[in-house]
C-alpha cells in the first residue's frame, strides 16, 4: 500500500525575517505502508497533529555557530512534536491504532519512523483533548513549568512580569505563577488578548505593548513596587526596559527571546543596562528543556492533575491541513496568533 | 587643638568621562582635635591610608536610578573605605593610637567619626602589611572572594576567564580560582601585566586586549575548549565577546563593569547576543558586597591564612597624600594601573 504523503523541507536558509515560501517548500513524496516494506522496530505512522513552535524559526538561519539549536539540513524534512496515530508496527509495544507523542515527526502526512523516536502511548482522558498534549502537556506546557517550578522557583507574593504572555507559553507560565501565589502581569501585542489573559488566563493585569507609550512607561505604571521575577519570552527592547525597573535579588528567567530570532546575531538589540543586575543584584539564567527531560514525568503527572482539576486553562490556534505549515509559523511573529500555535493534519476521528 | 585638615568633596557632578577638577576639587578644613571638643562615642582620627575603588566613580554622575550606588552629596566630603589611626577617643572601645579599619572615612587627613562607623581595630600579624588591609583584606579581596566563593563556586578543572586581570579584584580572583583547581586565564590592558599575571599571580595565560586582533580572535585562540566561567569586571564589548564562547552551564559573575561606569546608560555598549543564554543555559549574577557582610569574618580568617601560607600575592599601586586622589582615581581608568590603589595619607612610622 502506497500512498502520497505531502511534506515540509527547506530549501534555501533565511538568516533574516520571517521564512517565506523562498524558503520553505511543500512536495508530494511516496511512503510505502505496506506491513513487509516497513524495517524492524519501526513504525508506520498517520500524522494528527504538530506542533508549531517559535525555537523552529531558529533552526532556519543556516548559522551554525554552536551556540543554539543545531540547524536543518537543506532538503531534509522539517522534524517537529506531534501527534500520529500508528498504522503498521514492527515493534511489539506499538499496536495499529495507538496514539503516540514524538520530538521527532516530520512536517508530513505519513511517515515510517524508527520506533525509539517516538516518546509515549497517549490514553486520552476523558478531561484533556488531543491538541492538550502539544501544548498544555506539550513543549510550550514543559517550557513554562521548567522555568516557573524549576529555574525561577518564585516565592508567593513575588510581583512577576510575563512577556508574550498569550503564547504559547506564556499563558501557561502566568497560570503556574498565580498557582504559586504569584502577582502576575502580562505584556501582550493586542487588546483582545490583554482581555483574555485577565479574564480567562487569571492575569492580575496586563498590557498591550503597541499601545503604550513606551515599554519603560508602561513598567512604571503596572509595577509601581518593581519587578521581582521576570518571565522573558521576547528578550531585547523589553528586557532592557525591565532591567530599569527590577528589585533587590530580582529573577530573570530567559525562557525564550522570539523578538530577535529574525535577526543576524550582530543586528540583534543591543542590551545596555547590564549593569544595573550589578547595583539590584539580578540573577539571570537561560534554559533549554531539553536539560530537563528527566523531570517530564513530573511534569506531566502535575500538569494532567491541574487540568483535571480545572485549574489550568488552555487555549488553541488550530491550522487545518499540512499545507498551512507556511502560515501557522509566520502567525508566531505577528501579534495575531493567540495560544498554542497547532497543525491538524487529519480529522482526529 | 586645631588642625587644618585638607579633604576632598564633588563640587559637579560628571555624568560621562573621567572625573576632573573641574568636578572634584581640594579644600582646607580646620578639625579640633581637643578632647572636650569631641562628642561622646566618637573618635578622633588622623588617617593613613585610603581605598581607591572603581565604585567610587559611579556615585559622581549626579543620575539617581536607584539602580546602582547611591549619589553623593554635592560639597559633602567624599567618604571611602580606609584605614585610620585613633588619636582621641570618646569611646572605651578604642584608645589613643589604635589602628582602625572603617569605610567611612572621608578622603582627608583628620577626621572626628561616630565610633560606630568604624568597622574594628587592626592588630597587624608579621606576614600582613597595612595596605593589605585594603587590598587582599580590603575591599577588592572581599570582592574577589564573595565572587569566586560565593557566587561563582567554580569546580576544580573549570576554563576560568577574568577582565581586567591585574586590577584591584582581578588579581585576587585570579588567585582564588586557581587555589579552587580552575584554569585560568586573564584579560589586562599591558604587556607588562600579562607578565606580572603568569610570573607573580600564577594565572595560567593572560592577553592584553590592547594588542589582539579582537576580543574574539583572543578568546578563540585562549579559550579553544570554551569558557566555564567568567568573572566580570568590565562589561560591555568583552561580556559580548564571552557570550560566543561560552560552554554549556557556564556561569558569568557580574563583579564589575569598568569599561561602563564613565557613560551614561543610554551610551552604553548594547550586548547583542544574550539569546546564547539560553541556548546555552548560561547563568549571569551581579553582587554587591554589602550583601554579604555577614560573611567578611569568614573572608578574613580564610584570606589571613592564605596570606600568612604565602598563597596570596599582594600587589599595590601606592600614591602618597591626600592631594593624589584626583590622579588615583583616574589611574583606575587607564591602562596604568596595576595592582590595588592605595593613597598613603600619612606616613605609616
Amino acid at each position: 500500500m502506497m500512498v502520497e504523503s505531502k511534506e515540509w523541507y527547506i530549501s534555501a536558509y533565511a538568516p533574516e525575517g520571517v521564512p517565506t515560501s523562498d524558503h520553505l517548500k511543500l512536495r508530494s513524496v511516496p511512503v510505502s505502508l505496506a506491513f513487509d516494506s516497513i524495517p524492524d522496530r519501526h513504525v508506520a505512522l498517520e500524522i494528527l497533529l504538530i506542533s508549531i513552535d517559535p525555537y523552529l524559526r531558529t533552526r532556519m538561519t543556516g548559522i551554525e555557530d554552536g551556540l543554539y539549536f543545531p540547524q536543518l539540513n537543506l532538503n531534509e524534512v522539517i522534524s517537529v512534536f506531534g501527534i500520529a496515530k500508528v498504522i503498521q508496527s514492527k515493534d511489539s509495544n506499538y499496536t495499529e491504532g495507538n496514539i503516540v507523542l514524538s520530538a521527532f515527526l516530520p512536517v508530513a502526512e505519513y511517515a515510517v519512523l524508527a520506533s525509539d523516536l517516538l516518546i509515549r502511548k497517549i490514553d486520552p482522558m476523558p478531561a484533556i483533548s488531543l491538541p492538550d498534549y502539544l501544548s498544555s502537556l506539550g513543549v510550550p506546557g514543559f517550557a513554562a513549568w521548567v522555568g516557573i517550578e524549576v529555574v525561577a522557583q518564585p516565592k508567593p507574593g513575588s510581583n512577576m512580569f510575563i512577556s508574550a504572555a498569550a503564547g504559547g507559553v506564556g499563558m501557561y507560565a502566568g497560570q503556574l505563577a498565580k498557582l504559586k501565589g504569584c502577582k502576575v502581569i502580562g505584556s501582550t501585542g493586542s487588546d483582545d488578548k490583554v482581555q483574555l489573559l485577565k479574564d480567562e488566563f487569571g492575569y492580575d493585569n496586563a498590557f498591550n505593548y503597541n499601545t503604550e507609550a513606551s515599554f519603560d512607561a508602561a513598567l512604571t505604571k503596572y509595577f509601581p513596587d518593581g519587578i521581582d521575577v521576570y518571565f522573558d519570552n521576547v528578550g531585547g527592547e523589553m528586557l532592557e526596559a525591565v532591567l530599569n525597573h527590577v528589585n533587590n535579588h530580582a529573577q530573570i528567567t530567559l525562557c525564550g527571546m522570539i523578538s530577535q530570532y529574525n535577526k543576524v546575531w550582530t543586528e540583534r538589540y543591543g542590551v545596555r543596562n547590564l549593569l544595573n543586575m550589578i547595583g539590584k543584584e539580578v540573577k539571570m539564567e537561560g534554559y533549554m528543556i531539553g536539560s530537563y527531560m528527566d523531570r517530564f514525568p513530573d511534569f506531566t503527572k502535575e500538569m494532567e492533575s491541574y487540568i483535571t482539576q480545572g485549574k489550568i486553562t488552555c487555549k488553541h490556534m488550530i491550522y487545518y491541513g499540512v499545507e498551512s505549515f507556511l502560515e501557522s509559523l509566520g502567525s508566531l511573529f505577528s501579534s495575531s496568533n493567540l495560544g498554542k500555535v497547532i497543525i491538524q493534519v487529519k480529522s482526529l476521528h
